[in-house]
């Protein structure tokens, strides 16, 4: 682990060992080291290897107020980009391999394995010591279960940024040129605007919101930091399908989507629809009625995947790779298909059945 | 404060001051000691003074399965009492002054100045060195917002324990019999029961829920610990009385009450009903909404409170006891009525407005 000296003081190594932030990996025969908490100028997620730093992608802050925000951060022009509802990885060549990193830094073994029905990797011969940062979509995610109605089957690889060899995310003109002239796909863009032309911003929320996707990121032409805003159908979207989970994610998870759900519907100056209010409240009360009637009849919580990948020991690595959360995955099947495997996993949430469990049993608790 | 080296010894007080759990106030020219945190067998909310304890009110146990819990936490018979919607209170002598202490242990500068009306103090010439306790509801409430549909004005107590000189809780039986020799006005009770008769107390249970009541608390005759349960209705009114304050509270406050009505129907086979599920759905989003327009036009998240006192010096006292918390109470009239002075007072929720007021001015936050 000497590399590290390059790039922190042996002061900033001491505190970071005393903090259990440095977490050792080995990949193909190199060390990696991953930043688990941010600190100093290095964001969470942050990769160290021999050769160099893979940056950790930057956390994005959110308004409520779509026209005050504006204002209030850009006085600048700035662009418009979809927020897509996938999960965000760092792409970068690793010793002439292209490796897709996790936002926490961990080497991802599906997107990996993908990388090149992901992106023209091509682009890395003449940018070798770029990271592509994107967010991969599509139902056949290891991660996101949310439906993507706009995506038919497997996953697809959107471009959001570009990151050098000093760490510095390019501008976004820069970047749209570079990716477009590699032919990789990127997030649908608007503008230039200024903050005058909140109203076209807000037609782009609503066209965004009618057709299911998630919302935008605002990102300035020059440099300031972006931030994110997001559509009513996607707060929507979040409860169905996330509340099987009511006692396995935390309960800001849910109350935060009603609240940002409530400040649009204020700003927008749009009156919740009873279908909106019937829609919601089914998916508070009875879609966690029909995981609790699942748990009370011996079930577990489960959620099913079905991801493809190229090789088959990329399977064993991902199944390995998801249990290092606190969910247990389990592999289902395994199906040769073309040049493909066809993998089925399902993940069991242990605490959230637990604790239904121990509920239904009449254990008492103190609340 | 050397009284209280006769209930602990000098460990445990250097232990509990190294903690901040101990807290002097004085009343009437006697100081009391208050215990904020639970320690050994003392409750949070333990009042210390030179001639005794005021024992703390234990929390009770919830259940989420009615006849589960009611199956492994009595194997013995039980009573059922009404568990009531309004504050806990524990009314002792001290000097011969009858004084009400919060559930923390603080004097209740309201509850003291009513106790006449709302027990028989004779009970006090005859058990000196008893504790009453009790729940305070109503309209003239200073604590709860909460509709109570059965009580027209003003507040009532309601007793359902009894603490003797050496801090035991009195057996059901004594205790309701000791209440009823003095006409103190006691909890609802059914029983005693065993586990054999859960349909009947499932039926004390959707009668209360029919008339919009909380829910019961489950005694055992012997001396097991008793446990909670509560209203499908209860649930819901809860949610209306409160969703306005949804930047104030912590979102599980919430997620809870949907998470009980869950349980509730699932164990009572009762389906949601559109007009529940409307109804919650509404005091998640309308009423929240709600609040933010105010917010957006200036205003504060504010709640009023009606509430009569004896002695006009009460007025101030309460006030300022109700500044002892994070949110600020101001006065907005006092008037002679009778032998009363009907005061008007009001609550700003200075975080929850913040919150609000923050994310209206486009204020970015990470989540």
């Amino acid at each position: 682990m000497d590399f590290l000296e390059s790039y922190l003081t042996q002061n900033d190594i001491t505190i970071l060992k005393g903090r259990e932030s440095l977490h050792a990996y080995e990949f193909n025969g190199t060390t990696f080291i991953r930043l688990s908490q941010g600190y100093k100028h290095y964001q969470r997620g942050t990769v160290f290897y021999d050769k160099g730093i893979i940056p950790g992608y930057p956390r994005i802050m959110r308004i409520l107020h779509l026209a005050n925000g504006i204002n209030r951060y850009f006085k600048d022009k700035f662009y418009i980009e979809e927020k897509m509802d996938g999960y965000n990885v760092r792409i970068a060549v690793i010793n002439a391999t292209p490796i897709a990193f996790t936002r926490g830094g961990f080497i991802c073994p599906f997107t990996t394995d993908r990388i090149s029905d992901l992106i023209n990797t091509n682009f890395f011969n003449e940018y070798p010591e770029y990271t592509v940062c994107g967010e991969v979509v599509g139902p056949g995610s290891p991660y996101n279960t949310e439906d993507i109605p706009y995506i038919d089957e497997d996953v697809a690889f959107f471009a959001f940024d570009l990151i050098d060899e000093k760490g510095n995310h390019l501008s976004a003109e820069n970047r749209y040129k570079i990716f477009e002239r590699f032919n990789i796909q990127q997030v649908k863009r608007w503008g230039p605007f200024s903050a005058s032309d909140i109203d076209t911003v807000k037609n782009i929320v609503l066209e965004l919101d009618r057709d299911s996707r998630e919302g935008i990121v605002i990102k300035s032409v020059s440099d300031g930091k972006p931030v994110k805003y997001v559509t009513l159908s996607s707060c929507l979207r979040d409860l169905e399908a996330t509340t099987h989970l009511i006692t396995e994610l935390p309960a800001g998870f849910f109350m935060q989507r009603i609240l940002r759900a409530v400040f649009l519907c204020h700003e927008f100056a749009i009156p919740f629809s009873n279908e909106y209010l019937i829609s919601s409240a089914k998916a508070l009360y009875i879609i966690p009625g029909e995981t609790l009637r699942a748990v009370a009849g011996g079930k577990n919580i489960k959620e099913f995947f079905n991801v493809k990948v190229r090789n088959k020991n990329t399977v064993d690595k991902l199944i390995q790779h998801l249990n290092r959360s606190g969910v247990r995955t389990h592999l289902a099947s395994v199906e040769k298909s073309g040049d493909y495997y066809k993998v089925k996993f399902y993940k069991i949430y242990i605490k959230g059945t637990k604790e239904l469990r121990h509920r239904l049993m009449g254990k008492g608790f103190f609340d």
